[in-house]
C-alpha cells in the first residue's frame, strides 16, 4: 500500500505522473548492456592476484614466470602507476579522496592492508590463463599482525597500518593523508578525531531526570549490488584511453583512473554502461586503472572482472563501528542532553563515514547540549566505501534505540517524544548550519496518523518498533544537452548513471518546462565527451543535481523556440507566450504553433535548437525518513520475521512516485538485511569467512512482506519543482526500528549488528543470566 | 609540391596550420571501427536477393521454402515496408529525394528496374544460412525489355519503366515522382526537362567569328568507395531501434530510414560509424531499413552488408550523359552564344544532377547569351546517386573541351582565352544569381604563373591540356555542442561524419575563437541522439556548416567564461577582455586567468561550462578549379600516360591545408580515373559486365604522377574565417583537361569517356579514315 501525504500541492503536467520508464523495455528483455558485455577484437582477458594476508610487507614481486606463460600479454605491479601524493597538505581544497591512498588501494605499494588486496594484474589471451599466471607470479611477504578491531587499532602500542599516519582534527569531508616531510609525531591508526560540541552537557545531564547510556556495535556490511565490477580499457598509440565500466558516476572514474595512470583527464573517455547497483559502493575506481594500464603494457583491449568473492574482499563495504551513546531527558520529554563518541573503521586507508555519521546523529532533533567525538581508524580491512547515507544508519542505530529507551522511561510514545523535540526549519545542527525547511514534523504526523500505527498486533514474541533517519543530501555540479527533433521529441544526453530510475525523472523534468510528454523526451547517458562535467550519482544528488540541468537545458530551449516563433510571426519575443507546449502570438492569438508544429519548421526557419545546463546547484534539502515495523521473534531459534513494514520518508516533491517509493522500498529491504543478517565475519588472520551469496545473507523476497510507503510532500524550497534528494535515507531507520520492535516483543534491547539468530539467543540468554543474577 | 597563393590573408593562430588529426592514429593502428565491425549477441546476418533482370515485373514471391530452412529467421519484401507516396503533390518544399521512389528502390514493389534491384531479404544465423535461403526465395517474373540508354528511352515509343511518371518541367532541385490520381498524360521515362536562358543566342551566334558544335558521352562511373555498404538494427520490443552503419550522414540515414519503416524519427537512433569513403553515394539508404526490417521480424538483431558486386550493381553511380554543346567567340576572343542540350541518366528512378550540371556548365564565365536545355531521363540501371560536384563533370568535359578547341582556333592561349570570359562578384550564372566573391580570375592567374604551366615538354605524342569547373557548394543545418574539461581541453560533439578531416577542421575552429591548441580540443561525432540535426557532410558543406556550428559554440562558452571570470574578480563582464586565450580584468591587468586556469576552476565558481551552436548558414560560397595536365599517348596501345598533374582550387581560406590538399588530390585521382579507365560496361541485358576491382579500373598509385596542388585562397567573405567548401570541384576539370592534353598530344579530340586504351584507339584510326576520305 502506497500513500502520499501532500503538505501543498503545485500543479504540473507531468512533475508527480507515473510514466513507464525510457529504459525499461531494454532492461527487461535482457538487451541492456552492463559493463562485463563488451566485446573488442583482440581483447585480453585480466585477472587480479590479491593478498592472502591481511597484514603484510612485499619484500618482492618476481612477474617473470608469469611472463613467460604462452598468452601472457602483460603483467603490472604498483610500478605501473601514477604515484599521486598521500600528503595532507598535497589535498586539495574539497578533495574527498586522498589520491595516494586510492593509488595504493588500486594496487598495493609496500604493504599489502588487507586480505584481498590487489597486488598484481594479469592480462592474457583467455581468462584461464590469466589465472594460471596468477599463480606463477612469485611474491615475497613479510607477514605482520593484522589489525582488525577499533578495539586494538585505537590502542597506543596497536601495530600501525601507516608508518606515517597524520591524525587529523578535521570536522569537515577532507580526507586523512600522510603526514608531511618535516611532521613529526606518534604513529597512529587514528586517522581523524574531531568533537562537535554545543550547549553544556554537563548542565543538561543536571536537568535531566532520565539518563541511558549504551554501547553498540554495528558489522561491516556490503553495499551488495548484483552486479560484480568489471572494466574494459583500449589505450590507443596516440595515448587517448577509452573505458567502458559501470559506475556511480563515468567522470569520477575518468578523474580517478587519469591520476593513478597519470595522463590529463581529456586523455580518458569513460563509457557509462549499466548499472547493476551501486548504493555508494561504485564512486571510487578499483579496476578501471588496472585495465588502462595492463591495455598499455600490452596494446590491445583488455577486460578485468571481479568475481563475487573478489567484490567482498577487495571492495568497500560499509564501516563497523563502535558507537556509545548517554542521553539525558526530563518529564516533559525534552531532551536535555546528549554525549556520544563514534568510532567507524575505514578499512585499510582513511576515509570513513565517521564525520556525516556523526553529524547526522542527532540532526532530526533540537538539542541545545550536546557533545559529539568521532573517530576515523584504519583497520586491516578492505576500504570502507560509501553505502547509502554513508555513516547515518550506524549513528542512528544508537541514537534511536537510545531514544526509544528514554521515551518508554519516561512513559512517552516514541513518536510524541520525537514531536517534542524534533528539529524544524531553522534549527541549528551540531556543527553551527541552520536547517532549511524539512518535512521532518509532517513526516511524525503522517506515521501517527497511519493505520499501521495504530493497528493491534496480538500474539505472543511480537512487538512493534519506531524509528526516524536523517540524511543531509548532496548535489554537486551537473550538465545536460537537449536537442529538438523534427517530430516534436527532445533528445536528452545528461551526466548522470541511472541506478533507479534518473532518466525518466530527469526526462519527465525536461518534458515539464516544455509542456510535451515525458515519452516525447529520449534520454540517454553521455560518456565522458559527451555532456559537461557531472558529478556522481550519489549523495541522493542526481535527480536533484542533473534534474536542475536538465530543467536549464529545456529552458534553453524553451527561450530559442520563443525567439524562433517571433521570427517567424515578425513579432518581438515578448509578444510570444509559451503555455503548456502552445506557443501563441500575444496581440493576435489566432497565431499559433504548437511545440511539435515548431519543431518540424527548425531547419527552414534558422537551423536546429538545441538547449544546454550547467549548474552546480545549492538548496538540495535534507531529507528525514521513518519507519513502523512489527516483528516476531522465535524464541526458540532466535529468528526474526518481520510482519509488517511501513516506510515514511520526507521526500519534498516526488517527480515520478514509483521510482521514489522504489528507493524508499529498496531502503528498507537493505535496511532489513543490515538489521538481521548481513556482516562481514572474519578469522583472526583477518580472512573474511563468508565471502559468497551462500554465506553472506542479505534478504531475499521470501523474507520479507511488502513494504508499504508513505511519501510526505513538503516541497523543498531550494528546488523549481519541489523535490529533493530520495534515495538514501530509507535505510537509515530500519535497524534501531527493528531493535525497538524486538524489544517491545521479547524485552531484550538489542545494541549489536546484526540481529541474527545467534546473537538474539545470545542476547535472551545473557539478559536471562542477568535475570538469574 | 604544394603551394599556397594569398590574395589577402587575415592572422590566425591555429586556422591555416596543420595538426596531426585527431583519428590518425585509431586509423592508421586498424582501431577504428566501421560499418561491419559491429557484434552483438545473437546477431543475425542478412542478405538481399537482387533481380537478375534488368527490367521485370514481379508476378509473385514465394519466401515459404526459404523460411523453412533452418537458420533462417526471417525473410522480408516490399510487402514489410512502408510505402511512402511517389506523388509529386506529396513532395515537401525542399525534398531532394522522392521518398516513394526511394522506398522502391530499396525493395522493389511492383517491377524489378535494374539487373542487382533488391528484391527480398533474408536474415539467418548465419552468412552462409542467409546467402542458401536466398536461392529458396520462388519469385515469378515477366521478364520486359530493358531500356539501356538514353537515345532509345527518350524515343516516344520506348518501353516505360514507370507508368504513371510525370514529366516536370523544373528547374529547382526539386525531384520527379508519379502524376498525381487526376493528371492523364503519356507515359513518359523523361522524369524532368527544363530550360535556361540568357539574353539572345541568336544574336550572338550571329556575332560569333567562330562556332564549334560536338557533341559528347560519358559512361557511368562509381564513386569507388573502399568501404561496402553495411547496416546492423535492433528493433527493440518498444519500438526504439537502434542502426549502426557508415554514411555521410546518421541524421539522413535516420530520416530516411523512418519514412521507409514507418517510424517517427526520434523512434531511431543512428551511430555513425567510420567512414571508408563516401564522395555523395553514401547521402542515401540502401540496407539500413532492411536490416530494420530483419530486425523487426526477427526479433533479433541483423547485420547486413554488401559485396562488392552489390555495390557496383545495387547502389548509385553517377549519370551516364549525352551532351550537346555550340558555342561561338568573336576575335576578340569574347563568348558571345552557348546553346547547349544535356540529358542525364537517372537510373531506374528520376533524380540525376541533369540541373547542378547544368547550372554549373557555364557558371564559371560571363555569358550574355545561352540557352541550357537539361533532360532527368530513367533508364534500367541503378538509381544514380551523388558523386563529388553531381552533374558537373560530365557538362565541364563537353563544355571545357569546346572552350579549348574555340581557343585554339582563334588562337588564344587557354588560360587567357578564359580570363577574357571569367566571372567575377556579380556575374550572373544562367539562373538569375549573381555570383558572390569568387577566385576564378585569381585561380587562372595562378595557373598562368605556375612554373607547370611555362615548363618545356617535348617528345612525341605528348601534349600539355588546361580546363577549368565550378561548383556550387552546399550548406545546410548543423550543430555542435563543446564542453570544457578541468584540465583546460574542451570535448566536442558534432553532426557531421569525418570523411576527410572534419574532426580536426572542425576543434581548429573552436580552438581558434577559444585561443587554445587544436590538440586541446578533442572532437567526436555524435549519433543523432546526442547532437542536434546535421545535414550530409555533402555539397563540400561539412567544414563549412558544421565548422560555423563549431564557431558559435566556442563563442557560447568564450561568452561564459568571460562571465566567470567577472563573477570570479566581482566584476562586470564587459570589464573582462579575452584575447588568445587569456581573461583580463581590463582596469586592473594583474588579474589574469588563462583559459586552462579558469577550467580547472569551473566546478567550484558555479558549475560547469558548455557551448551549443546549431546553425543553418548561408554564404558558402561557389568554388572553381583548375589543372595543369601532361599526357603522353601512346600511338600503338592507345594508353595515356599522365606525366605530370597540378591542380588549382580557389579555396577561400585554408582551415587545415593538408586536407584541402587532400581533397584536390582525390578530386584529380578520382578525376584521372573517370577520364582515363572507369565506366559501367553493360550488355544488352542490362547486365554490368564488370562488377568487381578487377574488372571495373580505378587508378593505382602506380599509374600516377604526384598531384601537385596550389590552393588560391581568395577569403570567402560568407565565413567567419573565410573558409569555403573544397570537397568537391577538383574533379570536375581533370576529364577535359586530359581530353585537352591528348588532343594537344595526337590531334585526336575525344567526346567520349573513357578515354580508355580502345577508345583512343578507335578515335586515331577514325580520325586517320577522316583523312584518308
Amino acid at each position: 500500500m502506497a500513500t502520499t501525504t501532500e503538505v501543498s500541492s503545485t500543479e504540473f503536467n507531468v512533475v508527480g505522473t507515473r510514466p513507464i520508464r525510457h529504459d525499461g523495455t531494454e532492461k527487461v528483455t535482457g538487451r541492456a548492456r552492463y559493463s562485463a558485455d563488451i566485446q573488442l577484437p583482440g581483447l585480453l582477458h585480466g585477472r587480479v592476484l590479491r593478498s592472502p594476508h591481511a597484514h603484510a610487507r612485499i619484500l618482492s614481486i618476481d612477474t617473470s614466470k608469469a611472463l613467460d606463460l604462452p598468452g601472457v600479454k602483460a603483467v603490472v605491479t604498483s610500478a605501473d602507476f601514477a604515484k599521486p601524493s598521500g600528503r595532507v597538505s598535497d589535498l586539495t581544497e574539497g578533495a574527498i579522496h586522498n589520491m595516494g591512498f586510492m593509488a595504493n588501494n588500486v594496487m598495493a605499494g609496500e604493504k599489502a592492508l588487507y586480505k584481498g588486496h590487489a597486488v598484481a594484474a594479469v592480462a592474457a589471451t583467455s581468462p584461464h590463463i590469466a589465472e594460471e599466471a596468477l599463480g606463477l607470479i612469485d611474491i615475497q611477504y613479510e607477514v605482520l599482525p593484522p589489525v582488525l578491531t577499533l578495539d586494538v587499532a585505537m590502542k597506543d602500542d596497536a601495530p600501525v597500518l601507516h608508518e606515517r599516519l597524520a591524525s587529523l582534527a578535521n570536522p569537515g569531508l577532507r580526507p586523512g593523508g600522510l603526514k608531511d616531510d618535516d611532521d613529526t609525531g606518534e604513529a597512529t591508526n587514528i586517522a581523524n578525531h574531531f568533537v562537535f560540541e554545543s550547549g553544556d552537557i554537563e548542565q543538561g545531564f543536571k536537568e535531566a531526570d532520565v539518563v541511558v547510556e549504551r554501547e553498540f556495535d554495528t558489522a561491516s556490511v556490503h553495499q551488495g549490488y548484483i552486479e560484480p565490477h568489471a572494466a574494459t580499457a583500449v589505450w590507443n598509440a596516440d595515448g587517448n584511453i577509452t573505458i567502458w565500466c559501470s559506475s556511480q558516476g563515468q567522470f569520477a572514474m575518468r578523474d580517478q583512473t587519469a591520476r593513478l595512470v597519470g595522463v590529463p583527464v581529456s586523455k580518458i573517455k569513460v563509457i557509462p554502461m549499466e548499472i547493476g547497483g551501486g548504493f555508494g559502493g561504485k564512486t571510487i575506481v578499483y579496476l578501471e586503472p588496472v585495465a588502462a594500464a595492463l591495455a598499455k603494457k600490452s596494446g590491445q583491449p583488455v577486460k578485468v572482472t571481479m568475481s563475487r568473492t573478489d567484490v567482498f574482499q577487495g571492495t568497500g563495504p560499509t564501516s563497523g563501528t563502535h558507537i556509545r551513546v548517554k542521553m539525558g531527558a526530563n518529564k516533559e520529554g525534552k531532551i536535555t542532553a546528549v554525549d556520544a563518541t563514534l568510532a567507524y573503521e575505514s578499512g585499510a586507508f582513511p576515509g570513513s563515514p565517521a564525520i556525516p555519521g556523526s553529524l547526522c546523529m542527532l540532526s532530526a532533533y533540537e538539542v541545545e547540549n550536546a557533545r559529539v567525538e568521532g573517530y576515523d581508524v584504519v583497520v586491516n580491512k578492505p576500504k570502507a566505501a560509501a553505502y547509502r547515507a554513508p555513516g547515518s544508519p550506524a549513528s542512528a542505530f544508537a541514537a534511536e534505540s537510545v531514544i526509544d529507551e528514554v521515551a518508554g522511561k519516561l512513559g512517552f510514545d516514541p513518536v510524541d517524544f520525537r514531536m517534542l523535540n524534533g528539529a524544524r526549519e531553522g534549527t541549528r545542527r551540531i556543527n553551527g548550519v541552520r536547517l532549511p525547511r524539512i518535512g521532518y514534523m509532517e513526516l511524525l504526523q503522517a506515521a501517527k496518523d497511519h493505520p499501521h500505527y495504530s493497528a493491534p498486533l496480538e500474539g505472543p514474541n511480537r512487538g512493534r518498533g519506531f524509528a526516524t533517519g536523517f540524511w543531509g543530501n548532496g548535489t554537486g555540479p551537473a550538465s545536460a544537452v537537449a536537442s529538438v527533433n523534427s517530430d516534436g521529441s527532445v533528445s536528452l544526453v545528461e551526466g548522470s548513471p541511472d541506478i533507479g530510475g534518473n532518466r525518466v525523472a530527469l526526462a519527465m523534468q525536461v518534458a515539464e518546462v516544455l509542456g510535451i510528454a515525458a515519452e516525447d523526451v529520449k534520454p540517454a547517458i553521455g560518456d565522458t565527451d559527451s555532456v559537461g562535467f557531472t558529478s556522481n550519482t550519489g549523495g541522493s544528488g542526481a535527480t536533484f543535481k542533473s534534474g536542475w540541468a536538465c530543467y536549464e537545458a529545456a529552458h534553453d530551449i524553451k527561450r530559442q523556440m520563443i525567439e524562433r516563433a517571433a521570427k517567424i510571426w515578425e513579432a518581438s519575443p515578448e509578444d510570444v507566450s509559451y503555455t503548456d507546449g502552445v506557443l501563441t502570438h500575444n496581440s493576435d492569438p489566432e497565431l499559433k504553433l504548437t511545440f511539435r508544429q515548431l519543431a518540424a519548421r527548425l531547419n527552414a526557419t534558422g537551423g536546429p535548437i538545441s538547449g544546454r545546463g550547467n549548474v552546480n546547484p545549492r538548496g538540495q534539502g535534507p531529507a528525514t525518513a521513518g519507519c513502523i515495523v512489527d516483528v516476531e521473534v522465535d524464541p526458540d531459534t532466535g529468528k526474526v520475521e518481520i510482519l509488517r513494514f511501513t516506510t515514511l520518508q520526507d521526500i519534498g516533491k516526488a517527480i515520478h512516485p514509483s521510482y521514489v517509493e522504489g528507493q524508499m522500498q529498496g531502503g528498507a529491504v537493505q535496511g532489513i538485511g543490515w538489521a538481521l543478517n548481513e556482516e562481514y565475519v572474519y578469522n583472526d588472520r583477518g580472512e573474511m569467512s563468508n565471502s559468497s551469496f551462500l554465506d553472506y545473507r542479505m534478504p531475499t523476497s521470501l523474507d520479507l512482506p511488502m513494504i508499504d510507503t508513505v511519501m510526505v510532500e513538503v516541497p523543498n524550497p531550494g528546488h523549481p519543482f519541489g523535490m529533493k534528494g530520495v534515495g538514501e535515507v530509507a535505510i537509515v531507520p530500519p535497524m534501531p526500528a527493528i531493535a525497538n520492535a524486538i524489544h517491545n516483543a521479547i524485552g531484550v534491547r538489542m545494541t549489536s549488528l546484526p540481529m541474527s539468530p545467534g546473537n538474539i539467543l545470545e542476547a535472551i540468554w545473557s539478559q536471562q543470566e542477568d535475570g538469574k543474577a
